[in-house]
């Protein structure tokens, strides 16, 4: 199945500040949504709402292995999200994996995840993020 | 194989605007990077040369559907892309097509035409694009 694939480096920023941003509610604050709500335990759940469009996702965190690798498990949201896993490690490899079909949809999600990490990369890097409610710009309006 | 795939709406830019930007050697290098030599024409060549570290690409020019599809096949360049395609659509659907695997370097590409996308996004939308050569800031490092 198709798997989006990303890789950021991130100059004088420490593995645990990486890991923080894909492990943590405030790291998914400053990366995707600010609108992030729930608890980054494993077995709990974490809930993304975009209200611009009423649009979320839920994901069950499945792994989180301090200061390495973070996974997560949609179930719930855009019905080619369902089952799809999103994945953090440092350096930052960041997976979004296990899409039925490589729609429309997914070419959307791709270029967007790649703003949201180079967002990501300049905040932590000591300058600004572009989070979904914060200085967010769309790449592309979904719907179409 | 792993594709990566890519979507990018833009406000109010035409699609031979869109197409140009995918199809011509000008339009590559404003995407891309501004050291692209050759000529845009089927069964031509079009090389993209990246002077900062020696790397280089080459492309075979497949296909050029006016204002609606532009296709390549690599046929020089890092030994992960030889024989891959890319393909420019307009709305603009982006694609880099037949990995054969899912490697390190395809992470690092997947985030890097993410950013050379929304540069040209802001380019065509009459503001500053970043290709190699202009105004680029590395995603991460290659070599790592």
């Amino acid at each position: 199945m198709p798997n989006i694939v990303h890789r950021v480096g991130m100059a004088k920023v420490a593995p645990e500040r990486v890991y923080w941003a894909v492990s943590t509610k405030e790291g998914f604050a400053s990366l995707w949504t600010v609108q992030t709500i729930g608890q980054a335990i494993e077995g709990d759940f974490l809930a993304f709402r975009f209200a611009g469009n009423g649009a979320g996702t839920g994901f069950e965190v499945l792994e989180l292995l301090p200061d390495k690798r973070a996974a997560f498990k949609c179930i719930d949201g855009p019905k080619e999200w369902l089952d799809t896993h999103l994945a953090g490690e440092t350096i930052l490899l960041f997976k979004h994996c296990g899409w039925r079909e490589e729609g429309e949809f997914m070419h959307h999600c791709s270029t967007q995840w790649g703003y949201f990490l180079v967002g990501l990369k300049k905040f932590l890097e000591g300058g600004e993020g572009h989070p979904y409610g914060g200085n967010f710009e769309p790449i592309s309006g979904w719907s179409k």
